[in-house]
C-alpha cells in the first residue's frame, strides 16, 4: 500500500483515484483553488459533477487549503492539473516536495520560449526550487484514456514515461489493475511531444469534417473519411519529425502515445469540434467564446503556447517548415485568424 | 493523354476512372466475369450500382470477353480485383502484358506458403509467364481511400508504391488531380504489409466495440474509445514488427499506408462489423454467413490466407509470437473458432 496524493480534481485526476483505491492505496484527492465545489461534492456525496461513476468512499477529498496535511507521508504525487496549471503547481508544491517523492504529470501540452520547445515535466521542473530541482523524479502518463471509461473500469492501456526505468516500474506497479494496463517507456520526450501535438492535429481532422458540413453535404463524422485520414496521417508524420528533432523515438509515434491517443482524440471531443467550427467560418476566438468560453481547449492552447516559438525556429532554420505544413497552418488560423486554406499538395513532403 | 485500362469494376476500380477521365485520359473499364451486370449498367446509364456518383460518359465499359480489345495500345493497367482475384488476373493477363505496361494493384491482402509471407504484387508476379515475369513493372496503391469519396472528388491522399522511382512518378502524374493527392514510396513491402494488415486489426477494434454492446452498456461506437484505441495502437505496433521483419520501413507504419488507412478502416466498415458480431458471441462462420454471405471481408480473409503460415513461422522461431499477441488471437478466432479472450496484458511487449 502506498500513500498517493492526486492534486487536481478534474475528471482525469479523479478517475485515476479508482484504480488506485482498487489497489488498496491510501488516496487523497486535493482540489485546486478552482475545484472547491467538486471537493465539497466528493466529500458530501462521493460523486463528481462530470463523472458518471461514483467516487469510491475510500478516496479522501481535501481542499487546497489543506494541501500540506494531505502531503504528509505521501509516496507518490499525481499532478492532475492541465497545462495552464503547471507553473502554479510548481510554485505551490515547491516547499512540499522532496527527492523521495515521484511526481507524475497528466497534463498534455508544451511550452515555447527563446530556448526552444519544452515538454510539460520540464516546465514543472523549471518552476521548482533550485535546491532539489534536478534531483526530483518526474514522470508522466500518456496514451488513449477517456476519464469516464477508466472510471467505469473499462480496459484502458497507457504508458508511464520517465527517465528512470526502476522508478517507472514502481509507479506502474502502483497504478496497474486488471483493467488498467500500464506499460513503461523511457522515451519521455517522444511520449510527451506525441500526446501534446495530438490535440492540435485533432483540430485539423475537425477541419475536414467541417468542410463537408459547410457545403451542406453531410453530417458530422458521417461520411468524410479520406480528408480526415489524410489529416490524421499528416499529423503523425509531422509529430514524428518533431519527436526526432527533440531527441525522442519514432516508436512512440505509432504506439499508444502517438497513433493510439490520436485515434481517440480524433473520434470527437472539443479539439475536433473547434476544427469543425473554424472550417464552417468562425475564427478561433469566435468559436471559443461562443462554444467553450470557460474551458481550456488543449489543441488551440498548444498553438498559442508554441506558435511563435515554432515560427522563430523555422525562420532561424532550426526547423524545416516544409516538414510542418499542417502545423504552420494550424498556428496561422488559431493565432492570427488567417484564412483557412488547407495545403493538401504540401503534405507528406 | 494515356490509354488506361482498369480491370475490375468494383467500387474502387470504378472510382479511379474519375480522376483518370478528369485528367483527359482514354479510360477503359473492364468488368470481370462477376461484373457483367455492372458493365451493362455503366454502358446503359453511366451509373454503378454501388457508387452514388455517376460514371463519366467518357469511361468506356468493356465486358471481360472483350478484354483483348480493351488492352490494345494500353499504357497503364490498373488491377481493380480484390485479393481473391489476383491469381485469376495473372492467368488472364498473362498473354496480354508486356514489359512496357506498368500494372498497378489496388487489392489489399497477403499470401502465405511454406516459403513465408508474400505481398500482393508478388502473388501477381508469381502467376505471370516465366518469359517476362521478372521484368514487368509492378506498382500498388495504398492509403486511406473510400471509393465513394474519391468518386465525389473529395480530397483523397494516397501513395503509389513500387521499386522504380521514375515509374512511380510517371504513374502518379497520370493519376494526380487537384483533389487526388498522390505521393510515391519505394517501400512497396512496408506499404503492402500495412494496407493488408489494417483490415484484420480493424476486426480487433470491432471486438472492443462489440464487448460494450454485449454487456448492454452502450451503442455502436458511441462510448468505448479506450479499448478500441489500445487495439488500434497494438495493431500498428505488430504491423511495425512484421514490416521490419519483411524488410519494409517504419515510416510507412505511421503515415498514409499504416495509421492513415487504419484510421479510416477502424471508423466502420465490414471488418469492424465482423469484430462486433464475433464479440457479441457469433463465430466467424456464423457472422459471415448471416451478414456477409456474398462479400469478401478482407480482414478475416487475410487471417485465413496467412494464419497457418504465421503459426508455422512462430513455431520455427522465424517470428517472435510475443510480438504478435493480437494477430495470433485474431487468427485463432477466425480460423479455429477459438474462444475470444483478449490478451490485454500481453500487448505492447
Amino acid at each position: 500500500m502506498a500513500r498517493v496524493v492526486v492534486l487536481g480534481a478534474g475528471v482525469m485526476g479523479t478517475a485515476l483515484t479508482i484504480p488506485l483505491v482498487d489497489n488498496g492505496h491510501d488516496v487523497r484527492l486535493v482540489g485546486t483553488h478552482l475545484d472547491g465545489d467538486i471537493i465539497e461534492e466528493v466529500h458530501q456525496s462521493h460523486t463528481h459533477p462530470r463523472l458518471r461513476t461514483p467516487v469510491p468512499e475510500r478516496v479522501q477529498p481535501y481542499p487546497i487549503a489543506r494541501l500540506d496535511q494531505a502531503m504528509q507521508g505521501v509516496e507518490l504525487l499525481i499532478l492532475g492539473v492541465n497545462s495552464l496549471g503547471i507553473e502554479w503547481a510548481a510554485e505551490i508544491l515547491g516547499p512540499l516536495l522532496t527527492t523521495d517523492i515521484p511526481v507524475v504529470t497528466i497534463a498534455k501540452g508544451m511550452a515555447g520560449d527563446s530556448q526552444g520547445l519544452h515538454i510539460i515535466p520540464d516546465v514543472l521542473r523549471a518552476g521548482l526550487p533550485d535546491s532539489y530541482r534536478e534531483d526530483i523524479p518526474l514522470a508522466a502518463i500518456g496514451g488513449p484514456s477517456i476519464a469516464g471509461e477508466l472510471a467505469a473500469r473499462w480496459h484502458t492501456s497507457i504508458v508511464v514515461t520517465g527517465t528512470d526505468k526502476w522508478r517507472l516500474e514502481q509507479i506502474a506497479g502502483i497504478l496497474r489493475t486488471p483493467y488498467y494496463h500500464i506499460w513503461t517507456s523511457t522515451d519521455i520526450v517522444g511520449v510527451e511531444v506525441c500526446v501534446a501535438l495530438k490535440n492540435l492535429y485533432a483540430v485539423g481532422v475537425g477541419l475536414a469534417y467541417g468542410w463537408l458540413e459547410k457545403q451542406g453535404r453531410g453530417e458530422y463524422g458521417a461520411a468524410i473519411h479520406n480528408p480526415a485520414a489524410a489529416m490524421f496521417a499528416q499529423g503523425l508524420l509531422e509529430t514524428a519529425y518533431l519527436v526526432d528533432y527533440m531527441g525522442g523515438e519514432e516508436r512512440s509515434v505509432y504506439t499508444l502515445p502517438g497513433a493510439g491517443d490520436a485515434f481517440v482524440t480524433c473520434l470527437g471531443g472539443r479539439n475536433v469540434q473547434m476544427g469543425r467550427w473554424m472550417s464552417m467560418g468562425l475564427t478561433y476566438k469566435e468559436a471559443k467564446s461562443k462554444y467553450k468560453p470557460n474551458e481550456t481547449v488543449e489543441g488551440p492552447q498548444l498553438a498559442i503556447a508554441i506558435g511563435s516559438t515554432i515560427r522563430n525556429m523555422v525562420n532561424r532554420g532550426e526547423l524545416n517548415g516544409d516538414k510542418l505544413p499542417l502545423l504552420n497552418m494550424l498556428i496561422d488560423i488559431v493565432c492570427d485568424e488567417m484564412e483557412l486554406e488547407i495545403p493538401w499538395a504540401r503534405f507528406f513532403g
